[in-house]
């Protein structure tokens, strides 16, 4: 990783937290296991998703984390997260997805060396759309892969 | 307001301050003057957007603020705020979304009685999105009318 990771993009140790805890909560809470990519710097233009989960960073670090999803890898996890069948377009659908976000996060944040608060996540539903940060902070994209699909994690946080 | 915000569903207080932020911001940084109708609980189907400016709250204020717009009214709203004509599909345009939202939710939370902190903005792009947020915060949406089209902040929060 370290040939992608240079200080001046991001810091590596701001990324390995949520490699770790990506695998762990797909593999807890999914029993799915995860193949990792190497991180890259996302680039422009960016792939796009149908669903992603959203949660703020606040405090010592600040930024902001996004889970993406294309639709049928989401309904997948989804359906395997709740053990049972989800309408895709309910409440329940964007509720599971935005709480495998939160665990993801929530499990990274302990290991990111600082004090911060996550926000509650938010779902962007909506074929093809495009998650926008803040230029100045640089995103990390973690891309994933899985039995039910691939995905991405994206990390546009820094050290306040 | 009494009429729609009820305790139950989201407090009053917590609403305020976002409607006098978001005329303020806009009178002061884009020379609009503001119409604000009524506040309603979000209904579903809810209407659905081109731009979407995220902003979490953490602390004793919990939740998420959405300032969305149709694609229309954003170009004239940046370009207002630029000064010039900012290219819509630029970092530019996306970073002027996310700061509008980002002054909006930055002076409503002095006002909100509470310590709390929110995130650097993100802003969704994609024709026709939409925005879920947990189930079990319920969401105000704030609808205003200005020379520049109609937008909504859209809020979400609690007393933690």
């Amino acid at each position: 990783m370290s040939t992608t990771v240079t200080k001046a993009q991001i810091d590596a140790r701001l990324i390995m937290p949520f490699v770790n805890s990506t695998r762990n909560v797909l593999q807890t809470m999914l029993g799915l296991a995860t193949t990792i990519d190497r991180p890259r710097i996302k680039s422009v233009p960016a792939p796009e998703y149908d669903y992603s989960a959203i949660i703020g960073f606040s405090g010592q670090i600040v930024g902001v984390v996004v889970v993406s999803f294309r639709r049928e890898t989401a309904i997948k996890m989804v359906n395997a997260f709740a053990g049972d069948e989800v309408e895709p377009d309910s409440s329940d659908f964007s509720d599971a997805i935005g709480e495998l976000a939160n665990m993801i996060a929530g499990a990274a944040k302990k290991d990111l060396g600082g004090v911060a608060s996550i926000s509650v996540p938010t779902v962007i539903l909506g074929k093809g759309h495009i998650v926008a940060r803040p230029s100045d902070i640089p995103c990390m994209v973690i891309p994933c892969k899985t039995e039910a699909g691939e995905f991405a994690v994206e990390i546009s946080i820094k050290q306040a």
